[in-house]
């Protein structure tokens, strides 16, 4: 077990320094690379196929709903970024300017895509002429650029991959619709997919995306008892549509200006994985993205019949449906498993010549360390079994540390000294609305507004600043 | 039938303009969109969906030959790009240049990647220390800008989707096996997929990728004549990794530098398939990268059942597999018969009250304009039969139009006359192998070397070009 030991030692204890231990992480289990561009990543083979999955499950959820996938231009010029006033305001400080071609200076700069409304917008202006036009539902798949001054692999890069969905509807009700669903459809594949509870709400006035009416989130709360926006949906009125001349013909032949939406997650999602399930033993994943959800350790391989009985079983998992692999390499079973608990594989078989006798096999759930001794007979459907276990395990999990550290206030010194006993977390309390007591709470006592939840009843009914009148219940939070 | 009479007619004759034609096809079969930026385009949903389906093909491949996928950062900086001395002049002249982020000017400006031979390098000598880190089986799908004059759609734009594997191994042996293997993925991809016929071939040194040892590409031939270069897979040695220090510990200790490959097909793929199977009205896809194979079209639909039976056509051709489609909107039979050829769906299936009374329908195939009556029973099976056909009926017509416009030729004056006389095609001809001869036969007959035959008959022993004894085979073609 010396090589385990070694491997293990290499991270930083989370309680000692979260933030090492998340650097750690992400290196050491081959999730990225850096590069001499500061804030551009590489995003290894490992860390690559757990996007692929979240793509996978989230590009057939959005076709089911019907929409469609469309590539834009990487480029937008400067007076194309410049049409709506807000959103430029937004964006225009955090933009990489693209000024030469070869060695020709450009008439026009442009800018590397932060996101991409306005070129959809351009594009609505050439292809939408009536209702029958409507509605377009349109995804893409794309790296979009913002020149952050403080990067964090995965949290805050320069570069990120993402999904940028962008809709456009005959009517407000019809868009609002679009936000709200769209909303749910991350809410529900955070939940179930990456087992990670999230507060579903609307952003705050001074939080809104630049543009947007309203801007919808799901937040979540880490291990550390920060939060992190995992999602956000923006509905847009027809605000867009005023900056870009979009107009269509409606039914009773009017021209009338059509109502949009946008919304995205990122590869963000990946270190909301690791923030949430990560432990001192490295990354911790749900059974829907990882790469490998089993896999099969012989033990004393060098027996006889070993190895075979341990390919026989990777195949059964295999045809089960399950992401299986089977480790035959010449690494000590100390290292293999060292080095799959790093990789955060939710499962790990092991098989040697005593399991093989009594026609069964070790099955250990790498979240919670557990081992049972499952017959090798239906061992498929037993696994898919666990695998749902792991996944309802690390979601119970997460749930109570989210639970643990939420906190009701009635004033901004309780939230203090909250905060001062227990480390961060969620702070729930009044607000009456005023931007300037959302500034002074966070001026005070260091965390800013989350959301305003959907559906939760209020906790008071007096500004957890002012203490005048407020019917708003916020989410406040220190955030990534 | 004004409808479809109307839609036909808004495309130019491919006889009569065939570079017209091209960009009709493009924009009236809704597969891009011009956008403000030069050079750049919208990929619409049914081009992004032929993509999609090209994609899934070629990286399923990949992945059962042993490929990883990763992603690169999208900027290389000028010092990294500057490292290999041939890469850097190859790409520097046609690079867009981003020199400021948000206000700020940048202390080194980075490039947006033409190719990402530089990152993979800098990358690989950080994780590559002993022959157990080799071979990198690597691979990314990404887009990449190159600032081209001229720009058209899917041929030549400023910015384009492709994918780059990306190699690295212990021998040059391996490299090259590697090199070989990949471009043969690509050569059975374009004829089995893409029913385009292809020649495999070496590039000549003039036409070698910047960087690389060797250049292997598969050259097609389009409707015009015109030669198009499909994909291209590259030997590198170990020039790379000399220029990177990228260095490994061999099986007997000893430091040594590993040897490279990389490989790519990009979007021209789409306009390929345009140019070699469209016709005047509209595209023509092959069956395994079509959105649609399958296109039901009822007939009568206001009688009764005739949209419940046309229905359960639909549904019967999905359950085998097809991706059918059903189109029961209120448009004329006449439009939708205009729309579906535009958009090149390989099979059409009317069926109308008398088709129902006699169980059967009518099966249309795009290519060729056939009709065949099929009964109900067995339909999935019998469409999928079809779709074989379809595919074994573009490659032979367009191996045939290949075989009829391919000339041999003893002199440049046969070059010239043949030419003259029956318009562009593949010329083969015999070349000394110098750099001056491949010069002036561009110069004297307009064609270029499109590359060196794998395993092709020489078809003389004289240069073409000065007469001197030659004995290899080049494959001539004025070249899109």
């Amino acid at each position: 077990m010396a090589d385990n030991k070694k491997k293990v030692e290499q991270i930083t204890s989370m309680d000692e320094d979260f933030a090492k231990w998340f650097t750690d992480i992400v290196k050491k289990a081959e999730l990225i690379e850096y590069t001499s561009v500061k804030g551009c990543m590489v995003i290894r083979p490992y860390g690559y196929a757990i996007w692929e999955n979240i793509q996978k499950i989230l590009d057939t959820r959005f076709k089911e709903l019907g929409h469609e996938n469309v590539c834009m231009p990487m480029f937008i010029t400067e007076s194309l970024l410049n049409k709506e006033k807000d959103h430029v305001e937004g964006f225009a400080p955090e933009v990489a300017w693209v000024t030469y071609g070869g060695s020709e200076k450009l008439e026009e700069r442009l800018c590397v895509r932060p996101t991409s409304e306005t070129l959809f917008c351009e594009h609505y202006s050439n292809i939408i002429h009536s209702y029958r036009d409507l509605p377009k539902l349109y995804n893409q798949w794309v790296s979009v650029v913002r020149w952050e001054k403080t990067t964090r692999p995965f949290l805050r890069s320069r570069e990120f991959l993402w999904q940028e969905g962008h809709t456009i509807h005959e009517t407000a009700a019809e868009a609002i619709a679009e936000t709200e669903r769209m909303l749910d459809v991350y809410a529900d594949f955070c939940e179930q997919a990456l087992a990670i509870p999230v507060i579903k709400g609307k952003k705050t006035e001074s939080d809104k995306f630049a543009g947007a009416v309203s801007t919808y989130a799901i937040e979540a709360l880490m291990h550390d008892g920060k939060a992190l926006q995992a999602g956000t949906s923006h509905y847009f009125g027809d605000g867009f549509a005023k900056a870009f001349d979009i107009q269509y013909t409606d039914r009773e032949n009017k021209k009338c200006y059509p109502h949009q939406t946008s919304w995205g997650v990122t590869t963000r999602l990946i270190g909301a994985v690791i923030m949430t399930h990560g432990d001192n033993n490295g990354l911790v994943l749900p059974p829907a993205i990882a790469p490998t959800q089993a896999i099969v350790i012989p033990v004393a391989q060098h027996k006889e019949g070993v190895i075979e009985a341990a390919t026989a079983l990777t195949e059964q998992l295999k045809a089960a449906g399950i992401r299986a692999k089977l480790d035959a390499s010449d690494n000590s079973a100390g290292w293999k498993f060292a080095e799959y608990e790093m990789k955060g594989v939710p499962v790990r078989i092991e098989i040697g010549p005593r399991d093989i006798e009594n026609g069964c096999c070790v099955v250990a759930t790498r979240h919670n360390g557990e081992k049972t001794v499952l017959p090798l007979e239906g061992i498929g459907d037993a696994v898919k079994a666990k695998l749902t276990e792991v996944r309802d395990g690390l979601f119970a999990r997460a749930l109570a540390n989210r639970e643990k550290r939420t906190y009701d206030c009635k004033t901004t010194d309780e939230i203090k000294e909250v905060l001062e006993k227990n480390g961060d977390g969620f702070i729930r309390a009044m607000w009456c609305g005023s931007p300037e007591c959302e500034k002074k709470v966070k001026e005070l006592t260091g965390v800013s507004s989350r959301c305003i939840p959907f559906g939760i009843e209020h906790n008071g009914d007096k500004c957890v600043c002012c203490g005048k009148d407020a019917d708003t219940l916020v989410y406040w939070g220190n955030a990534y």
